[in-house]
Parts: structure tokens; sequence; C-alpha cells
């Protein structure tokens, strides 16, 4: 027997329209390259995702037409994010971060059609335009330059363009949007969206009980929209009827700063980098910014170190830590605290929310351990695994990664966690970023937290190197804190007071940055390589447990 | 090209597995009938669906067959709402205070095969059950009757059953629950539900911009769970794991107080007459409770007055105006300040409250006017039409009824509204309750609004009388607040600052109460059977519009 009810598709369509029905006064602010501030609203939203839909109609978009972007956070972005689902295309936001040469490939693998750059990172495009076969490509006046011959520029585009667009009748389960994996090992692969899975995902964010996004809400993506679906914020705050602030590109943490103070931003996203940043900033001028209202801190990527999520507090700024991967559109889970743990000591709520918590409505882990499914005991650690209507079942023309599918369809992470008895997820490590050490693992993750918790570090990160007899043995690499240098012995006295003399790394390396991938998150990779010949000058550390 | 998401069904499967793995000590209160208590939490719950699902099985329960319920609002009752579409079947909630030959043919065209009910139910039982035909029935011992001779007692059934149950694959679209509409004229129809359009519907009651019910709120559905999908709240509240508490049957507005304080309710649902009773209570004992947290108290059925709003704000319980119909699972609209309307007035926040409000995410309503959709203008009535992925296709086995639906597939809802610049809902009445004077309508809504803000009204409904000049005249049947004896000629001079002269009831009658529909609605048409014959015995009132 089945349900008698409307068979409305989940397409962004009914969220779209309401918007611009209901909040057309709402603001979208977008940060300049010049630093000046260019602000607009839902009903202008509305006319020119119509208009856009209406531009790409007439170059010829066919349903299923891939449209690139490679363009900085900002309101056309908002607009490609809409006008090119809508128009039945799919949007393939491109990382101008990457070499040339790998965004061609992305471009190329993703078959890409068409594509919207930003002025500024037109001489990005420029060196890899040869080797991608597209149809057309306008380019936004974000810093206000002509376009180039050979592309249409946006605006003028826009402005001729009628707004009368009708959109066309879609499935629920067609292509919205698509987006290649950054991962730090192998090739990118792609992701691609569903609008189902895009509304059920933002439907997820505005819940209570997770960022709880509303329309009295002031949304700052300060991660970039070309990654992890833009972390689902776009549609989220079209959903609930949310003013944006867009950055731009190249914010600093005083212009973030600025943009949250001025604009009154209640939620921002971010990697933990970007708010250690921020805290080093608010450390130089503790009474520099008054923040309006209380401001959420949506944390994701890697795990912030406790000693910031307390730092930040004391600020008026709140992490909510989250987990997920382009994979999970990202949204997995969220530490949010359960009510009994309301009567915990301040120090057992803060270690809670350092864990990434659990699953959001309709999200399912479990982990998978050596033998069978792992304990939930927060002690075993096991690969995580997850399903969802919003998480990936295959990527993009990629049959060869069917393996990172379990046989009953569970997505396999490549994150190594462990979960408690109140089903709190903690990441452990990346697969890849284990330590095994005389047979035993070692997390980095967990070493580089206590480390980050010395006064004299900025960042840290422990890798893998080679050891004849060990195996492997962790080094770890630091950034000091400006004008702190804190010592080998420091740090490794600081490490035996939480680990075992076998878990402390082999050496303290002292650097001034680290690398990182073009989404922000620290390369290991590139780490272990230029680390491969270290070696240790001190007799090997024991006894071994 | 299509999305390459997981096809994971929307169905009530993954948001029960989660409320029991991730909020296990989360109470489940229910107050019996002798006034004291039963608690329970999430993970007996957990145990019990999955014991009458089995029990269900073993009686042989098959994909679509209908569970009927004559239950109050207990734990119960809450394991059917999990544990029947869960096995396979379609719940059917039916209303006990229908007459029993009407409770009989609606279990007869409902094709009910089973059935639960309370012990202190079974009388009403008794007095239909030779005329619907049922394999099976349990009794729940409620009030701690033994079960007769031909029903199986619920407790013994669960004791025996084990707790293994594996529930079948659904698809998302099965049919889950079943409810007959109580309309005030006509033959009830039958609305069915789906897996898919439950789930949709339970995570837009928590968002943060509708009723943002989190693991944090403390429910209390005061509104029977037999009408209109229990207003959504079982399943919103197992998506969020927050404690529920039960009122039982028969519990007087002091009682609910009672349970608000002591229970730490934050959510209570009902329809106005409920909060009147309890702002009768309140006024008769203004330091008789004290409230742990802020109260939302959801409201809907017919629109509360606006002092009521204002009056209960004082109280700390919080009124939030919702919309619906069964048809409508029942969210439709809900009344929520828009953030530029914090700087208006707090007259006209109150005015804006005391709208029907906007349609939450995914819910679309227009107006059909005279000639086409009538403009938004806040003045201009038009039937209220709506569409959305949880709003009913068809009833069921009624083709007759197919004109409730118009041929681009919106729902006629039989309201008649207005909707303002904003987007906001006002009802201005059901179409049949509408009065139609001299050509002109006159709203009874709006008449019955103004007449309960005196203060010697307790109630009011107003009605249409056959006139023979001008076709209907407005008459108002009016219940005065207690020790209170209002003059009609107070009350025509009250009307006569908002209303014109020929707007104003051709007489008021004062009555000790009001006849009621079985879920509480004001029974208009009895009121117009018991005043056929009324006739006025002054002039006309002139001079007309």
């Amino acid at each position: 027997m089945r349900g008698l009810m409307m068979e409305d598709p989940l397409t962004l369509l009914p969220i779209f329209e309401r918007v611009a029905r209901y909040f057309p006064q709402q603001e979208i602010v977008t940060r300049r390259p010049d630093g000046t501030f260019s602000r607009t609203n839902y009903a202008a939203f509305s006319t020119r995702v119509r208009k856009l839909a209406r531009v790409l109609a007439d170059a010829g978009l066919a349903p299923g037409d891939r449209v690139a972007t490679l363009l900085w956070n900002h309101a056309a972005h908002f607009e490609a994010f809409f006008a090119v689902p809508l128009a039945g295309g799919v949007l393939h936001p491109l990382n101008p971060r990457l070499h040339p040469d790998e965004i061609a490939w992305i471009a190329r693998t993703g078959g890409d059609r068409f594509l919207i750059v930003d002025d500024t990172l037109w001489p990005t495009f420029d060196r890899f335009r040869e080797s991608v076969p597209l149809d057309r490509v306008w380019q936004v006046p974000f810093a206000g330059h002509p376009a180039p011959a050979c592309a249409v520029n946006y605006e003028a585009a826009l402005n001729l363009a009628a707004a009368d667009f009708v959109f066309p009748q879609l499935d629920e389960r067609d292509a919205a949007s698509m987006y290649f994996t950054s991962g730090t090992t192998g090739r990118p692969k792609g992701v691609v969206y569903s609008h189902r899975s895009l509304v059920l995902h933002g439907l997820a964010i505005c819940l209570a009980d997770c960022c709880g996004i509303s329309r009295m809400d002031v949304v700052l993506p300060a991660t970039p929209m070309f990654h992890a679906n833009s972390w689902g914020l776009p549609h989220a705050a079209v959903i609930a009827g949310a003013k944006m602030v867009f950055p731009g590109s190249g914010a600093t943490p005083a212009d973030l700063l600025d943009l949250i103070e001025q604009e009154g931003v209640t939620l921002a996203s971010g990697v933990p980098t970007i708010w250690l940043g921020v805290l080093e900033e608010l450390r130089r001028n503790p009474s520099g910014w008054n923040f309006r209202a209380p401001v959420r801190l949506l944390v994701g990527g890697t795990a912030p170190p406790e000693n910031l999520v307390r730092e930040l507090d004391r600020f008026g700024l709140r992490i909510l830590q989250a987990w997920g991967l382009t994979e999970t559109s990202p949204l997995g889970t969220v530490s949010l605290l359960k009510p009994h743990m309301r009567e915990w000591s301040e120090e057992r709520q803060y270690e809670a929310r350092s864990k990434q918590g659990y699953p959001v409505p309709l999200i399912q882990v479990r982990l998978a351990g050596a033998e069978g499914e792992a304990p939930w005991d927060g002690v075993t650690p096991g690969e995580l695994e997850v399903r969802g209507p919003w998480v990936a079942s295959a990527y993009y023309g990629a049959p060869e990664s069917a393996d990172r599918w379990t046989p009953d369809g569970w997505f396999r992470t490549g994150d190594v966690a462990t979960i408690d008895s109140e089903g709190f997820v903690k990441i452990f490590d990346r697969t890849k970023d284990m330590i095994k050490s005389g047979g035993e693992w070692i997390s980095s993750v967990d070493l580089e937290n206590t480390l980050m918790a010395h006064p004299g570090v900025r960042e840290a990160a422990v890798i893998a190197i080679h050891d004849p007899k060990w195996q492997e043995r962790p080094l770890a690499i630091i950034v000091p804190r400006e004008g702190a240098r804190p010592s080998p012995e420091d740090l490794a006295a600081l490490l035996a007071t939480r680990f075992d003399k076998w878990q402390i790394p082999d050496g303290f390396i002292f650097v001034d940055e680290l690398p990182r991938t073009s989404v922000g998150k620290i390369q290991k990779s590139h780490l272990r390589e230029q680390f491969r010949d270290w070696r240790k000058d001190h007799p090997d550390p024991s006894p071994r447990k």
C-alpha cells in the first residue's frame, strides 16, 4: 500500500522560489578585492539567477551539461550555485589553488562545457585553457577588469538577458553539482550531488540540533565555495532566508573579524587554521572587536585543538565541531553536548566538544575493526564507515575506486576513529597518516593536539619516518608562535604527561610554515617526502610497551 | 545525468535506530489515569517497539495491513507510532470521541485488520466492535484493568515477545499511517501518510525556523495523538531525541501546568481552547507555577485571539501559531517574525503573530480568488491552496473527492484567507462559515476574535442565520467568563470600534458552553442547526455599505 501524498520532488526550485518571495530584503554582502563592499538582496538574487539561467540556456546548455566555476566566495558564485542546477546543468566548482595541469585534468575528467571565471583568476585560467575544450567562458568583473576578447563579460550578459526564464521540471535524483575531492594522495575523484541530496543536506544543517541556521542568522562562509559543496551553507542559507556575507578572496584574520563585527555575523565556517589565525589576531588586540550577537564557528576539515576551543570561547566565538568529507556533502557528525552532559564538569564538556560528535539525523556511522565491527568503547580504533542519503555511492567515471565502498554499501572514509559509549566519534587519524611503530599504532592527531596546547606552539604536524628497527617512528614538525622558541626537551616533557615514552616523536623540527593542500589542510605527503632521509641522532627511546 | 548519491530511503527506520543509539536515557513520561506517572526511556522504547513489531508479525501482519488504535496520549501509543509502520503495517488512530457508529464506519472504510485499545476505552469499543471485523485486538492496561477474554493483554504480549525482530526493507513511498479528517460537515475522509512524508515533515518541525525541536526540548503533546498525525510531534521528538511527556487522558488545565512545571516542558501543543483554560487557571492562581525554561506553545486548529497571545506571554508561555490540516500532515505555515520586524512596534508584532504566518520550507501556498490568483495585499480574500511533499494528493478510496484538488495538483483547503505583502497568511474563515449579508462577505473569525478581547467573554462563535432580506446575517453565541455578564450593548459597542454597522451581529446569545467536534473545534454546523429559527426582534441595522 502506497502513501497518498504529493510527489513534489526534492529539487532546489521550491527553496529558491521561497527565499525571494518571503525574504526579498535580506542582504547578500560581498567584500571586493579592494576591501569595499557590494550589497544585493534575495529579490535581486532571484532576478539574476533567472537571468543567468537564461544566459546559459541561450548558450545551448543541455540537461546535465557541466558548468565549471573558477571563482572566489562572492555573490556571483552564489548565483551560479542555483542558476546552473535549476537550469538543468551541473555546477562544477574548480579549485584555483591547484596546479594548472591538475585543474585542467579535473575539468576534462568532469566533462566541463562552460566556465564562469573571476577576472582575478584569469591568469590561472590562462595557464590551462588551451588544454580544456570549452564552448563558452564568462568572466566576472570581480575586481572590475574588462573581459578579454575570448570571454563574455558576466555582468553584460546578465544585463542583456530577460528574467523570464521558466525552469525545467527536474527529477530529484538529477545531478545538481560536482566536486572533485582534494585528496592528499592519488588523483582527485569526482563526487556528484543530486538535487535531493542537496535539499536534504541543507535541511539537516538548518535543524535546531545541527547548525540551527535560521532567518535571524548572518552566515559567513570563510571556507572556499569550491571546496566540499561549500559545506552546504549556500543551500542552508536559502532554505532559512539568512543574510549572507561573502569574504571574497584573501581576507586576513583581521578582515574576518571586521566582517563579523560590522555585518553582525552569527555563524562562520572554516578550518581550524583560519581560527588559529583569528585567535592570534584577538590575542594581539583583545579589545579590538565587539560582536553584536554570539558567534558560532562551524569547524571541520581537521579537529581543532582543545585549547583553541577554550580560548575562542573567552572571546565569544563558540566552536561547533563537525566532521565530514566531500563524499558526505560534507555534513556527517556534529559535536553537540547531550542534555545530561550539562551536568558534567567544564573539563569533561570540553573533552566531549573536542571530539567530532555523533551523526546528524539520517546519517549512520560504524567502525570497521580488525575483526568485524569495532566496539564503541572509546579506545578501540577502526576505520569509520558512513551511509545516508547525502553520502556518495560512487565516484564519477572511476569504477576502479569501487573498493571505497563495502559490499553492503557503506562508504569507507579512510579515517581511523574511535567511538565512545555516548556515540561520540573521535578521529584518530587518516589511515595513511597513522604511524606504526614496533607493531603498535601511534596517532599523529593526538600528538599534534597535545603539542598545540603548548603556549609556544602555533601548529604541529607529526609524520611517520622510516626506521630500520621499528618500521616507523614519529617525527614532529613545529611552527612556533611569533617570538617563541620552545625547546625539544620542553615538548617531549609535555608529551610525556600524556603518552608513553615509545610514542614520543624521535625529533622536533622547527619550521616557519607547513605545506598545505589547496584547501588549507596540512599536506603530510609533502612533509613525508621532505623528511624522508631524516635520521635521529640519539639513542632509541626505551623501554617499549 | 543522475547524481551519484546513496539511495537510502526516507523511512522511519534510521531515525528510530538513531534515537535508541544516541539518546537511550532520554525519558518518556506518561501521566496515568489515577494521576501517577510511568517513566520509561528511549532504550526501553526501542526494545518495546521491536517486541510490538514481533507481536504484530506473529499475528500475521502483512505489508500494508492497517493496525488501528483507540488510545489516549501515552507511551504505548508512541510505541505503535513506530512499531506499526516499521513492521510494514499502516497505523490508523481512531478518534474515541466520535459516535461509535462513525468510528465503526471509519474502521471499516480504512480496512482495519487489527486494533490496539485502552482498557479505559473498552466500553467505547464495545459499542461498535460487532460491526468491525478485526483479526486480533490488544488491550493496553492503561488504568490497570484486566483484558477481556476476546482481547490479548498488550503488556503480556510484549513480555512474551522476543526483541530480535528485523524490520523489513521499505520503500519511502510506502504508506506509514492513515488518519481520517474530522470535517465539521460530510463524511470523514482518509489521508494516507507515507514514510517519506512523515520523515520530511518531522525534519521540517525540527528546523530552527519552525518549532526548532532539539535534544534539549521536553515535548508535551496536549493535542490528541489520534488527531492530525499527532501534529508530527512523535516523529520530530524521535528525530531530535527529545524527552516526551504524555498527558494521558482528561488532564485539566491545572494538570497541564503541573506537568509543564514538574517535567520541565519546553514545548507543548494544543488548540486555543486548551490554552484559554490554562490562562483562566493562571489568572486564578498567578503565582502557582514556576517554569524552569521558556515554554513555547505550538497552537493550531483555529487562530488564537490576540489577547490570549499577549496574556500568556506575560506568564512566560509563548504562543507559536501554526496553520495546517490533516491533509497537510499538518504543518503548513508558521507565524515567525522576520528579522526586520524586530524593529516594529509591539502592537505591530502582535498583529503579525496573530496571523497564521508563512509556509515552512518545501511548502507552497497561493490564493484562488474570484478571477484567478488573488493578490497578496492583505485584504483580498481567496481560498487558500497548498502543495508540498507532505500534502495529500488524494483521499483514500474517495474518487468523488477529486475536486478538492485543482487541475494543476494543488490542494483546495476550504479555508478563506488573505495574504499580505510579507507573505503572512491570515485565515479569514472556513468557506462554509463565511456569512454573506446583502451580497457582502462577513468573516465570523474576525468578529469572534474581537469579541474574545472583551474581558467578560470567554469564548465566542459567530454563525450565519437566514435573513429574508439580506440572505444571511451574523448571530453571536457567547460564553461569558465566570461571574461576568457582558451586555449585548457593550459587545455591539466594542465591535463598532472595528466594524461597520452592517457587519455587527443581529443578536448576542449567552450560553454556558459551545458544542465541539471530537477534536475540540467549535461545531458551527450544530449551532447553525440550533439557532436556525432565531429571529431578531429589533429593526434592521442600517445604513448598509
